[in-house]
């Protein structure tokens, strides 16, 4: 699944991954009204306005980029009929040939460990049949727990060809509490992404591993140095857009060759038609704002990748 | 809801959980195969078997201990219908007087760590009306993304008098890689032991926080500088049993009032009809092995925290 990413980040000229978080109030208040209408008021109204909302930006945006970064907590909050709109989102999203990151930060123990990695990565038996509930191509993963809780992962992840981004050094204001924390010299962050390169050399694709590191848009000095530690590992990019990343942040994410990191935004394409260099689209042509976000964030991207390697 | 869960401790004389934590191998056969038959071949038919199972369980021990924990990732792996069981998982305990507290190790950044709480926790609205998916009484959450990532949860939590426990040293033997890392010549657990008495400052209870800390009973001397950082906040305690903890190791997670932690044991009860103690039981009588386990572990504590107390 890393070369399938790697092909289509190349084919599509973006290395780009759009967010499907999609709070209610993103959703056009017409969807949700007709859905509330349709469906009556309850938790399956909202999951089915926020699968037609998601469907809608796939259609948009499915030829321009190669992936779509689903965060699960967007779904779970509304129980089980937002976590079928998770599940449906990723199907949907495949069929159109985009690769799946399931945004869902798990981490436990062992057996634990494993269960989560079935259900979302691999197949789980019951009876004689194996089943894939949520099937994504790519999870996040936290950390915390230590290899305990990333070997799981692996284990299922090699059986498919799949992989993972484990959370190193994220993208918000608080991240530093523990993670800058300096051990020996070097900030935890560091140590995390030592671990990454190590369970990354597990489970090598061609040129890059299937295990890569989530490192935040708003911290690139860090990110400078997470690069030289993980040449081979994908760097997966929050924080882009709406938390204050830009483009020319954005050169020490990438390797030489162009490739190495996936830029992610989720509000500020999904939401585009809230924005005011978008608002003449209006409410009702949301999809098409969100289009014309993802157009503008890949040209963002690319002249900051261009910046970074002239400035080389 | 702090105050409910010392209650019942102090009610049932037992510092303890029931870690309910079903891989399907656990279900006895004769229950799986006869939801097979029912319900046909598929996620379902496991997710029925799990919750006959869990039933019977909650059903045998609910006057021996005050709270029960359900690992989310057993439930998750099984998809729609294994998320669906864990929910009625939880209902059930409550109904039967039991605390519950979600074992889902969730953690993110704002409105995403929100909407996890909303959904475990709180209520999310839609239209006009609030809905409460999943409603666990205590979580468990994970701080490596810092204070952003835990703030969420409390909001949500305050408002509903409801709880959490922050993963702080975990039971599993690599928990050690990066949380035992040493900072400014203290490991990085009781750094994060720190912060999780500042955030419980901002959620007390009368003598206690609802806002408490995981640490393994597989850690006992670091249990005891962890007790000290956190004298108010509840420890709930992974690792007993099967893991390796025993009843002797456990004096140091608790407060001189004999109160301050709650200690899990999942296989070790749930699955006690296949240990050779209580193997007369057969299968058929899972339940009632439970029950006698629940019973053996509760007297195991109490000499534990008898001899801690002596020994002080």
């Amino acid at each position: 699944m890393i070369q399938t990413l790697i092909k289509e980040i190349l084919r599509k000229d973006a290395p780009v991954c759009v967010g499907l978080d999609p709070m209610l109030s993103y959703v056009p208040q017409a969807i949700v009204a007709k859905h509330l209408e349709e469906e009556g008021p309850g938790l399956q109204a909202a999951a089915a306005a926020i699968e037609e909302y998601n469907y809608a930006i796939i259609d948009a945006v499915c030829d321009l980029v190669p992936a779509v970064k689903p965060q699960i907590a967007m779904y779970e909050q509304f129980g089980l009929p937002g976590l079928a709109a998770f599940a449906k989102t990723c199907a949907y999203a495949r069929e159109k040939g985009l690769v799946v990151i399931g945004d869902i930060k798990r981490g436990d123990i062992g057996s634990t460990s494993e269960a989560y990695a079935l259900g979302h990565l691999g197949g789980v038996k019951v009876g004689e049949d194996v089943y894939e509930p949520f099937a994504e191509d790519f999870i996040t993963v936290n950390p915390y727990l230590g290899s305990d809780g990333i070997l799981p992962f692996i284990k299922v992840a090699k059986e498919k060809k799949k992989g993972m981004f484990v959370l190193v050094k994220t993208s918000n204001p608080s991240s530093g509490e523990f993670q800058d924390l300096v051990v020996d010299g070097k900030p935890l962050y560091e140590h995390v992404a030592q671990k990454v390169r190590a369970w990354g050399e597990e489970h090598m694709g061609e040129d890059y591993s299937y295990v890569g590191a989530v490192v935040g848009a708003t911290y690139p000095e860090m990110a400078a140095r997470i690069r030289k530690i993980l040449p081979k590992n994908f760097i997966l990019v929050p924080g882009y857009g709406a938390q204050g990343g830009t483009g020319k942040d954005l050169a020490p994410f990438f390797n030489e060759d162009g490739l190495g990191a996936v830029v992610n935004s989720s509000r500020g394409i999904i939401c585009a038609y809230k924005q005011e260099a978008y608002s003449s689209y209006g409410e009702e042509h949301f999809a098409e704002a969100a289009r014309e976000a993802a157009k503008a964030m890949i040209k963002d991207i690319a002249a900051g990748r261009a910046g970074g390697r002239n400035g080389r």
